[in-house]
């Protein structure tokens, strides 16, 4: 294919669409994974791919792409999102996610909501159909209510794998990161990325926070800016990682802003973030990008992260490790 | 006072501190003023400037010198911050707040506290006593508890004032924007910046939302990166505006990043933020703003904001209209 005039990407993607999809950032130490969970993680990232991947191949939107993806792996018990979620301190659950298209920046967002069955879908709700951002706690749940979704019991998000997380720590004042149990940290958390036929980006993230967390700490998966942003022309950014410092770094716009007025490529502003930015301040994980040619970056710089990918041009690829 | 040398000023700053302050951004219409209530909060925005600048001028920190005018604000029932918060539609009170200091770009946030008499001092603990950024709701409240930090009863924010304003548009079910019952939009916040004699900077805002407000709705004020950011050579920001907005846009970080990343000045940066993209997606308010030679800019797109300056080579200032 001839290379596009500068800018002319934007009204005609080299790609006809391009989609990414995480499920986690961490020290996947290959050692403690059993080829039996590896395939089931494989089967799981490559179900929640194709899901997307054929939405946007079907001229779907890049929102209903994330959407889809999100929910699909919200769904999942392997992934600490939804269904499978981990346990706070006091054995609840406290959910995090957000969503964003990059026509006209629109955004959703919650935090700390715990009888909602897919949050990310709450998220999209949230942008299309009220004149909010972000809702939290009861008071998103009041607006789900509203809106016809029916709340599920909070025991709905529990599985014995994750109690039995909570458990082994669950004197330890200290709080524990997803799968510290096995010493293995890992950023529990499900995003996606996607340009679709239209030229148009979405981000969208979700999260079941950290095991055993207190004081319904809230990361950066809610946070427009740091777990998640999408801007048209630009790019589309879900974050996983230590999210103290990925809103601190406010990581997602970090990187559209290193390509808007820093002029890097996504490649190089994804590589700047993970890379240095915030490993310097001390943090530490990954992100999936995408860009409105539909190149696509995935850089972390932990042991591992949960990833797959697509576009119109190549076949889907799922990874754990580097 | 010699121009010093590109760079000299992050280690020699031009002045020896610099502070702003704002007590929200709205149309603020000078015929819905009497000359009593404008020499009121001419009083209170002075009493928080000098408080912030006293610190500075005896070599205080810039995380203490917006902390204690925020707590001021806070304390005064003219501001929409901590007691004199408005209501919510649950005649209710749910505040906002966030701090962020340039050295280290350590940050601290709480978002639907309803038992916290000053919310910015909490975020200061979550940010300096704490491994977390952003706690919320009960959440934020058992950590204060377990700070030794006292309880206020909900009812300890409420005012005639706020209850009538309520009162009056408590059947519609649109929220209404503070100070709306008089057709008048303000955007009820407080925020300061400071440049201390190190250099180092800060910034802190605080909130107590919206008139009428349902569903735990968060704005802009608690987002590290969109009500408040600081980053040391950099700039630091708080926002006060139509929160959404400032949220899909990243505010506060989008003018660290056009100075950082677009090579602009501090007022070049909040003027494009302030004057170009926040009303360019249709939103409105406005920011404070100061950089590391200690210059101060303070936009605002609406007909008023209540802002003051002061720095170590200029008098204080306070003004409300443009």
């Amino acid at each position: 294919m001839a290379a596009p005039l500068p800018g002319a990407a934007l009204i005609f993607p080299m790609k006809k669409f391009a989609f990414a999809i995480h499920g986690g950032a961490g020290t996947i130490l290959k050692s403690a994974m059993t080829p039996e969970k590896e395939m089931a993680y494989r089967d799981a990232l490559h179900k929640a791919l194709k899901l997307g991947a054929d939405l946007l191949e079907k001229g779907g939107s890049a929102t209903e792409a994330v959407e889809a993806a999100v929910v699909e792996m919200e769904n999942s018990a392997l992934f600490n999102a939804g269904y499978g979620s981990v346990f706070t301190h006091d054995k609840s659950h406290e959910l995090d996610a957000s969503i964003m298209e990059g026509k006209g920046r629109k955004a959703g967002a919650v935090a700390g909501v715990k009888r909602i069955k897919n949050p990310i879908s709450l998220c999209r709700k949230i942008m299309e159909r009220s004149e909010h951002v972000f809702l939290i706690g009861e008071g998103a749940e009041a607006f789900a209510t509203e809106e016809g979704e029916e709340l599920v019991s909070e025991s709905y998000f529990s599985t014995e794998a994750r109690k039995q997380q909570l458990l082994k720590i669950r004197d330890s004042m200290k709080t524990q990161l997803d799968h510290s149990d096995d010493q293995l940290k890992k950023f529990g958390t499900v995003g996606a990325v996607a340009m679709d036929s239209k030229g148009n980006l979405a981000a969208a993230t979700s999260t079941g926070g950290i095991t055993n967390k207190r004081y319904s700490r809230v990361g950066d998966t809610a946070i427009i800016g740091s777990g998640t942003y999408a801007e048209n022309g630009v790019c589309a950014i879900s974050s996983t990682g230590w999210g103290e410092y990925f809103i601190r770094a406010v990581a997602a716009y970090e990187v559209a802003a290193l390509m808007k007025y820093g002029k890097m490529t996504l490649e190089e502003a994804s590589n700047q973030l993970v890379h240095q930015v915030i490993p310097e301040m001390g943090g530490d994980g990954g992100i999936i990008a995408v860009d409105s040619f539909g190149n696509i970056a995935m850089p972390f710089n932990t042991e591992g992260m949960y990833r797959a990918k697509v576009d119109s041009e190549n076949a889907p690829e799922v990874s754990i490790y580097k």
